[in-house]
């Protein structure tokens, strides 16, 4: 992490109209009001990174480093990126399920990929104020990244947002505020602001380097699964960022010649009680359109209305996968089953994706024996669990055969 | 760590009297009364193992399996126990000061080491149900490990445990009670049903191979630190299992020949109001009576009697280290500077090394220039956290300038 590498960025680009925008500076959403992506000189790292070098190193997020868009070492504000461990869900799941643990991440939750990648490239640009719409994980990781390199943060989340989340972001130095709305309404405050000059807006695909942080997750898996992909991949979808990271981690690694044509089929896994990805997805429709009174447990995939809908839906098709729906019972269920009989707590947005894998096992959509991928994208102690204990009163006479 | 690799153990040691006890059967605390330590053949590993095959492993616990006592892999009940990292504390601590981030551990704390090795041992040896005393993570990793592996288990825990353990260890599939006492009284209850015969005793020390697991962090440190070792360790000392753990591991390091034979300065950190260690350790006792009324908000710390006192004493005083307590009021603070000014959510028994390197500093014991090592032994999002947070009308007209 410490050693300075060379960057291979070329150009930004519109994922919609594919117009280009130059490198190395501030930009947002693209004119076309789209997510910009970042391009690299793909044939360059081919010739500078043999794969047997990258193997070689180090296992952390930064050993992808010639694929990420920081240039300058010195920008780079680390709290610990590891490569997350895949955990076999047996019993739960079925004999092929593993569970790609992101719990293990700083702040405990996958945002850290996201964020730790845009504060580096905000810190290089000179950013020094940053807010951010969120549902809990993602204003974690931006309050301890930011807070680490002095760059100010003012985060909006919703008013149900889990206390635990709301603490974790005020302690790690950011100010947070709760409205009364959902993410999308704590996002048009960002706007807002951001229009007025006020801050740098943070939210989802709205600055172009989140998705290059959650593209770790795909290259990680590639190289866990020794540069074939595993079949299936159930992602519990909100705003997309890392599907779409994934996807297009995996046509990078095609162009570096690391991995073949072959891909996993994406599952876009959402909740039934949220989930304007999978209504435009059965009604064949490219763009989502923004779902109303939205509810479930899983609070990340809380998502009314995703800008990068159009990607999220394209690279599901592409892959054969589907957009697919679950219900809260079904979810708490999973969590519950994982932690009884596997011993692993996940978070209900995990939980979602082992519901998805029973319900496209049980429709034929895919077989045990396929090797298939449950993201479990935070760790399950940030969520309320079930109250279950007794009471032992140590100077009274105890029948302890009987507890 | 699905390859089949040698084992070398020889046999079990009494740690006071040197008694030897048979490898490879059930044991709980030696003849005397004491913890039971684990020999190896360390000729057979030193000529077996060259330190180059070791490091071309991966890095996860398993790395070390020469160096642990299980035999068979099919006995590895694994949620994943990667190397944790080492992130620099700067701000809140120095410049050459490492918090060693134990809560990406499976569980969230440093217990999963011990307990993936007793649970592993347990099963190679037949147990089919264990009790355990907890302060709450230890009841996490114990909960988890032997669910996985159909192991029945009943945890006992202080009553004022934080509800957030209690439920993890119970939605992990354990029985939990909550006990009117303090660790040593929950301690008692599982003595008594383990004299009964109603399960098998897990407690702290009480069976011989959580240290195994826990020596796992010197075995870490020592690779991190390309074999050298940091100047000085501050360790969280409840039980004291770790730094007696970490202590066996740098011997068995030396007789290998892969380090030499300087040691780290050992610091045992105790909450002011729990602090058996640092009175037997000032008054030059081998032996520390129980401490009364213990009070802390370091839960974890919250130990009034170790069956391991005088390996602790033997350790910190061989190292040159001390043990040392510090109050409530400087753990807190610690806790709020790391968050607020590094970005990194210690728990408080991490704040606790925090502080207690601020105070080593202050008094002259340690100097800045040297290497320094705080464990934080488990997540901070287990802790309660302070509320901090204002609320926003999105119907409102806001000055959004004035947030
Ligand atoms: C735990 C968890 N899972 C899933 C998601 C959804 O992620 P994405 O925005 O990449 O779809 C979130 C986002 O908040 C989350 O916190
Ligand atoms: C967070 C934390 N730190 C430190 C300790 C003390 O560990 P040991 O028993 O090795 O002294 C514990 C034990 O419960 C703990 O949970």
């Amino acid at each position: 992490m410490t050693v300075d590498r060379p960057s291979f960025v070329t150009h930004l680009e519109c994922s919609l109209t594919g117009e280009r925008y130059e490198a190395d500076q501030l930009h947002g959403l693209s004119r076309a009001g789209r997510p910009l992506l970042v391009r690299y000189d793909l044939a360059s790292i081919r010739a500078f990174l043999p794969k047997a070098m990258l193997e070689a190193r180090e296992t952390d997020l930064w050993r992808w480093r010639e694929l990420l868009p920081v240039r300058r070492t010195a920008d780079i504000v680390s709290l610990g990126e590891i490569e997350t461990p895949l955990i076999p869900l047996t019993k739960s799941g079925g004999p092929n399920v593993l569970v790609k643990d992101e719990g293990r991440l700083p702040t405990g939750s996958f945002k850290a990929r996201g964020l730790v990648m845009a504060v580096a490239m905000a810190k290089a640009l000179g950013v020094t104020r940053i807010a951010m719409p969120t549902n809990g994980n993602a204003g974690a990781a931006l309050a301890a990244y930011a807070t680490r390199c002095g760059i100010e943060t003012i985060v909006f989340c919703p008013d149900d947002t889990p206390e635990i989340n709301v603490r974790e972001i005020a302690l790690q130095g950011a100010r947070v505020y709760r409205v009364n709305g959902l993410i999308d309404d704590c996002g048009a405050i960002v706007a807002k602001g951001a229009a007025q000059g006020l801050w740098f807006d943070f939210s989802t695909l709205k600055e172009p380097y989140r998705i290059e942080g959650k593209k770790t997750m795909g290259l990680e898996l590639a190289a866990q699964f020794n540069w074939r992909l595993p079949q299936n991949i159930f992602y519990p979808t909100g705003g997309g960022t890392g599907l779409i990271g994934m996807w297009k981690a995996f046509d990078e690694l095609e162009a570096l010649g690391w991995i073949g044509a072959e891909r996993p089929r994406m599952f876009a896994v959402q909740a039934a009680g949220c989930a304007p990805i999978v209504r435009a997805y059965e009604a064949g429709l490219d763009h989502a359109e923004r779902w109303e009174d939205a509810a479930t447990v899983a609070a990340g995939i809380r998502v009314p209305k995703a800008v990068g809908d159009f990607l999220i839906l394209r690279a599901v098709r592409a892959s054969g996968g589907k957009a697919m729906a679950v219900g809260d019972p079904a979810i708490l269920k999973a969590v519950d089953d994982a932690a009884k009989q596997d011993g692993l707590l996940l978070c209900p947005e995990g939980g979602a994706t082992l519901a998805a894998y029973r319900e496209a096992l049980r429709l034929g959509w895919i077989d045990e024996e396929e090797s298939s991928v449950l993201f479990n994208c935070a760790t399950g102690l940030k969520y309320p669990m079930p109250a279950a204990y007794k009471v032992v009163d140590r100077f009274a006479e105890i029948d302890l055969a009987a507890l």
